[in-house]
């Protein structure tokens, strides 16, 4: 059983469906019935205007957003164990033409205002320094913790006093609104948040995350962000089966149900194991105290699941798990105690 | 009737069941079972050892190529009239950190030896100008033309003489090869070619291209363009839904029945108007005159194509379509004469 | 005797005697008192509000402008035989971070505004193809000819239409201006003219060209500018001796002396053999008809000058120059008869 | 008096006379005689095979230098205070296209082996992570101090271990040398130095730095080099001031020279408040304890230094001094106590 990625899971059926549906002749690119639909769709979800791309990865759609905020002699304040600084291969740096990560500490993969206060007061205003020009914050973090609105608004705060754009790395944007039970535009647009990459496969999609652009610079943005997906090579030829994913799962609801039924996973698993938490689980992800024993009896029972340096390891869970299915895990965690 | 572009047409059924045999759980991005075989699927299919690797789009696929042969201070040849010089928006520049297109003339879009050749003598060797380092060729062009081995093996041999790597743009290569009838191999890696952009998605597949790597610097080609595939954002988390697609084109011959199929709907359309053709037709391409009332009462019967420029029209077939199919469009041509 | 470029030459003395009287301690960049004067003295001479940074080289100011003008996915019209498209290595490729040079014919290396207009119009204004965003134009052009104020504002008048930065490559500004006669302002901010190359090495300098802005958008840019110039290298640390170099041209007119030496030099001797001419003599260039078996015999008298393809030279003269010096080329030539 | 930084310096006299001597006509770029000594030069003085470049900065050295090292996705170790990673506005990461700097701490700005070692291990080696390509260290560092031959071998021989290139910024490399004593060669080449930026700016020069390549692969990175040199800007036209000023520097000793005398300046100071030192005296900078009020009153003698910090100072000293030189600022130290 694989715990090691919600990228593992199968497409919710409900998507798969939603691609059958789309599979019939109509324009290519982005010129399709569904595409479309997706400004006047997720207008409605957030319930502000908004302008949507699709792309075909959170690292794409990370990395244009990036690129729409920030030039190539700007840096970007991020978590110093966000994914775009540890794991996309610097495609940041790609998309940006060479803007500079500027990571920062923070408990939890979590950023608060005076860190990025700090940080910016250290920067001299000459030309010999790079100046930050956007902030990046992950939502859920890489530790599966959630920004209130409250601590989004604060960032937000910061970066229109600094003059910065505001990008989240919504990757398991679900999974936090599964725990926070907001309003989606409370933690986005209400808080300052510039550009959203509203995160899909991890969520049951199959290939295709949303890029979301709020405010009054929305349309501006989208049509650099447009230029960038088509040089970056991702303006796909059959657009239509990527927005139809999207489209089943934020036009009922879907992608919430979604995410509650990953986070409920991860909160059973949770309380079985209190003491082994390195984190407070918020989302679908769990941190665990486990030795190197131990780790290997879960292998070898058939458990799959990433090392998290020593005697640690991460267990993600996803939308298709219930009770039922995680009885299995739950069991072999119970008989480690 | 869609008659714009290949892209416009569903996914062809087998490629569709193929994705839904994969619908299951398995390690994310190209750990995968489905994606460990495409090297030896490519090597059966071409009778040479192939590195294959999947990537979202065909402008990727190209654009990742040309930067595993040219420096950014380097030159790629090509054809003035090529989908990477007109219609990617400056993707291969983006790949490559700037290198720079050196667009020739050519019939058909097809580019001679003698002008690539004439082309290189023109530059100096000094620092000052741009080095040639790269051919790239279309195959089949974007006016639906063949190169024969023979021309491939010409154009291969100039790349040698003049230490160029050699890039194949095959966005229709399963057309030209079922036009040709000849082994894959001898169009590819016996003539010359280093890198060839394997098409899928006109051919029948949803999304995912393959990048094919020949030779003795296959591997440490492929090994650059992984990285640039990740800092690209292609590197998508469920790789398996891509890599299903293109077993499921190569590994029975799919692709090269889907390549006859539309091949021959362009062959019966040229047919029935052969002093209207601009070019011949080898593939799944008409460019056709065609006078702008002409071009109006084929629209008002629901046919759908692209203009190309004052009183002519491009018209493209693809797999789904048979005899019977087009037989409303061929009788819409014939009521013209 | 050197005429294969105005690049050969000594330094003027006034600019050496610049140098010396810089010599001594200030703040290092641009934060010396001969920098702080750049602004005014250009604002003096061009008698409107300038703003002015040096850099190392010209192949430096023309890509640093164009990156102030031209987004990475944008395209520059300029001309064919243009020194950024010929003699730069793929520069303003670097600086633009993959802007696309759009080349075009033109007689004597001079745009034409249909030439201009008849390109634009091709360009789909879709994302697939590259937008033009700027226009650079060459003062002198590389066969030593002249635009005009009418010209150049011709030019600008498409750039304005279409919302395109213009771009002048003054190289040789200097010799452009003594042919003319008309105030600089007349064919740079005053045409349209958006950023100009102010050449000063190959007019009597030793190292250091001006890259000047105008109009509304010159603080922006210059800004902008600032930060290119220093991630490429280009903020010297010891900036009061490029800065003193070039007050001392523009200051007391020293630049348009020497340009009015050199031209006349190229007069002279373009009078002597008018029926060898290849192009007009404006400034001081000379193409000329010369056989190889001519050209050896001037090169055994020890006059050195470039081939220009088969049986052309192109001969440079300078500031330096004057009747008596150029009176052994004068002869030689004479003797060819 | 000057005392932030030797770049404030005015031009060294013997390197005033070799510009002098050097202003006559010869070939542009770096087809003169002057640049054409500079490979024999350089090796002369280190006694093994060197391929040298002349750039304009410092800056564009490093950038090239790293550029020669790393590929776009790779990353250089290098001091989280180095200038580099601080002062340069991100143009390694202009000149790599993207490479990332991975900042390090270290005492004094010095590089360790172990803190080497440590990240290089924390690195997967999968497509998600960057991979390290090469180290960057500065001799003197940016607090003046220097590495042994010693542990510059140590480090060389981490980067061997790990196939890494070895760059060393060698801003103040004529310092160093002076402190050290030993032949260059020894905490170059002999340690495993790749390229060294060979500092000639701060000590007595004008406009222009040297490139050293060493080693098996230094004609091909040079070439290299040569290439990213056009692209910047950095192929001055009038390239023999630019050698004419290294070679006076390098020919006779007179680098050496330079280095003791702003050496021995920095020492005598540092003699005179030795409680107010933050790092040990080895070359010419000294950081010293200086609150606030102290500085304003070193200030208001027409002092000028950098202010380092809280109630910390920065005080460079150059070539030009001497004990005579100096005495003002000593005795304004001394009055201080």
């Amino acid at each position: 059983m694989h715990f090691f990625s919600d990228n593992a899971t199968p497409v919710c059926p409900q998507v798969m469906a939603a691609i059958a549906a789309a599979d019939r002749a109509d324009r290519g690119y982005d010129g399709d019935a569904w595409s479309a639909r997706l400004d006047s769709a997720f207008s409605d979800l957030f319930a502000a205007p908004v302008r949507a791309l699709w792309v075909a990865t959170g690292t794409a759609a990370n990395s244009i957003a990036l690129a729409c905020l920030c030039p190539p002699y700007g840096g970007i304040l991020c978590h110093e164990e966000s994914h775009i600084a540890v794991d996309e291969c610097g495609a940041p740096g790609f998309y940006t033409h060479g803007a500079t990560l500027m990571p920062l500490p923070g408990k939890g993969a979590k950023l608060a205002p005076a860190t990025l206060i700090d940080r910016l007061k250290a920067i001299r205003p000459d030309v010999h320094q790079i100046p930050a020009r956007a902030i990046s914050i992950t939502q859920a973090t890489e530790y599966g913790l959630v920004y209130t609105p409250h601590e989004v608004a604060a960032i937000g705060q910061v970066a229109r006093d600094h003059g910065l754009g505001l990008h989240m790395d919504g990757a398991r944007f679900a999974n936090a609104m599964a725990h926070l039970g907001c309003h989606p535009g409370d933690v986005s647009w209400r808080a300052g948040v510039d550009i959203l990459t509203f995160g899909c496969v991890k969520n049951g999609g199959m290939v295709g995350e949303a890029l979301l652009f709020f405010g009054p610079d929305a349309d501006a943005r989208a049509a650099e962000a447009a230029r960038w997906r088509k040089r970056g090579g991702h303006l796909l030829s059959k657009g239509r089966y990527l927005a139809a994913q999207i489209l089943a799962l934020i036009e009922d609801g879907l992608w919430l149900d979604n995410g509650r039924a990953a986070n409920a996973a991860a909160t059973m698993l949770a309380q079985l194991a209190p003491e082994r938490l390195l984190h407070p689980v918020q989302t679908n992800e769990l941190f665990l105290h486990l030795s190197a024993p131990e780790a290997a009896a879960l292998r070898a029972q058939g458990f799959d699941f990433y090392d998290w340096g020593e005697d640690a390891a991460r267990l993600v869970t996803n939308w298709a798990q219930d009770a039922a299915s995680i009885q299995p895990l739950a069991d072999a965690l119970k008989a480690l105690q």
